[in-house]
């Protein structure tokens, strides 16, 4: 097999670091062309530096977080790389792909897809946990993925607390820390999630609701776990979200506000203007875990 | 006259104050529907707020700079407002309007045209200097002009130094400081100034350069000036900037660089991940002078 290139589409100095963007050729998604942006500090320089994964929602591309998020200052004084995937795979020709902006581009709910019609394409999980860490080390980028954290926005939400509370049932720990912005907490309870593990997956929502539910995972977790949540008091997908069954499951589960701790903020909606409030939270919150 | 309807379009809860998008019928602009966005400090509910007001460079709308700025997270925490107007008037339907990016809409060049073909609609100098203020204002919304400064990026630098130096010049004292982010400095010798001032005004380039050039309209200066500038060494339309015939004109009218500060930053380019990068420090030196 021929090695993997990393092509550099683009490269912008920001906060005394660097913001590429680069273009592979996935495996893991059928041989389509991948995008996403990697944000190292200046001090990659001198050492290889820890990283956080943030999973954008539906719609969004490798770009929404990085221009819109205000994560990187923060990254920045801390120290902390950020890694941007794209949200699906592009350009599969999959017949009903581009029809709905729910499904399909720009919506792979970081899943590994089991219906024959998207299992060659729509592997999203396996390409965030496991392609684009490999393909990165291989191409000497100083990130050290033994100290990884994962967060994300709403479709990403779900994405990030089902990866890593996946991980850790798997007790791969590849995750040190996982927080999440809106998140779809309930997905095999709400349309959004409901119309993704129905097309995705050829066991439809009863394999979603046991693979790929972070309200049902939560519960099977024992011992340590770092989880941050919030969500707004304003926000118009509420219904879509579902947090108090994911903080029920969690309580239940017996992790407290410590290992699981989800937040109302007030009057804050769905938008990245509700995002880059909470940015700087969120980056502290991982570099207690990732700088531990 | 009716009396001026302002429609709220959207409005996001962010850093504990208010980001509202609104629409109105503009005069200044010949009777089209002009937008804005406007932030609020959460801090606006107890007493009107000093303004900084941002303007956007060539192709963007009211939304660049709100959206990929990061200015919002410290003017909240100095209690600051920030209004966001767009870069040119819309659907004035005139003929080539929007043939080019870098002429008709979305690069208004912050002037009032005087060429017959262009001057019923492309005033945003009147726009934004007399009748945003107005407008907001008879709206009831708590600013407090009389204390405003004004920065913008690339043709909205230009429009920053250009607008701040000539309320200098008239003794208006409109604006307590200006900064900007790789402005136009001396548009009368460069692409696109020239090409602006050639469309936009009966008297071509030598009107522009009277009235419309930062590094003609510095050198005529006395007295107190508050100005600072930053651009990147690895911009790509620097031969469409020229700092250095600013900085000149500056030093040579008496300025020090405490009155004038133009910066070179190394490695950054055009982009928001430089303007965001320096967001804190220009919000931090307005707030010297607004909260004064």
């Amino acid at each position: 097999m021929a090695p993997i290139v990393l092509e550099k589409l683009s490269s912008n100095k920001h906060h005394e670091g660097t913001l590429t963007k680069y273009k592979f050729r996935s495996v893991v998604l059928g041989g389509l062309d991948a995008q996403f942006n990697l944000f190292l500090p200046a001090n990659a320089a001198q050492a290889k530096v820890p990283v956080l994964v943030y999973l954008a929602g539906l719609t969004c591309t490798e770009d929404n977080g990085a221009q819109k998020g205000g994560f990187m200052r923060d990254a920045a004084a801390e120290g902390i790389a950020i890694l941007f995937p794209d949200t699906s795979p592009r350009g599969a020709g999959i017949e009903g792909e581009d029809v709905d902006w729910d499904f399909g581009s720009g919506a792979g709910f970081y899943l590994n897809a089991t219906n024959p019609k998207w299992s060659k394409h729509y592997n999203m999980l396996s390409y965030v946990t496991q392609e684009l860490p490999q393909v990165i080390e291989a191409a000497g980028i100083p990130i050290d993925f033994s100290r990884q954290s994962i967060f994300g926005h709403s479709m990403g939400g779900h994405g990030a607390l089902t990866t890593y509370l996946s991980s850790l049932l798997a007790g791969t720990k590849q995750y040190r820390s996982c927080s999440a912005f809106s998140p779809i907490c309930e997905p095999s309870a709400v349309p959004w999630g409901t119309k993704a593990f129905t097309g995705y997956l050829a066991g439809g929502v009863e394999e979603g609701k046991d693979r790929y539910d972070a309200s049902v995972l939560v519960g099977r977790v024992k011992g340590a776990i770092n989880v941050l949540v919030d969500y707004g008091t304003a926000d118009n997908f509420l219904h879509q979200l579902h947090p108090e069954a994911f903080l029920r499951a969690a309580r239940d589960a017996g992790h407290d506000e410590v290992q699981v701790r989800v937040r109302s903020q007030d009057g804050y909606d769905h938008s990245y203007y509700f995002i880059s409030t909470f940015a700087t939270d969120h980056i502290h919150f991982h570099a207690n875990f990732l700088k531990a």
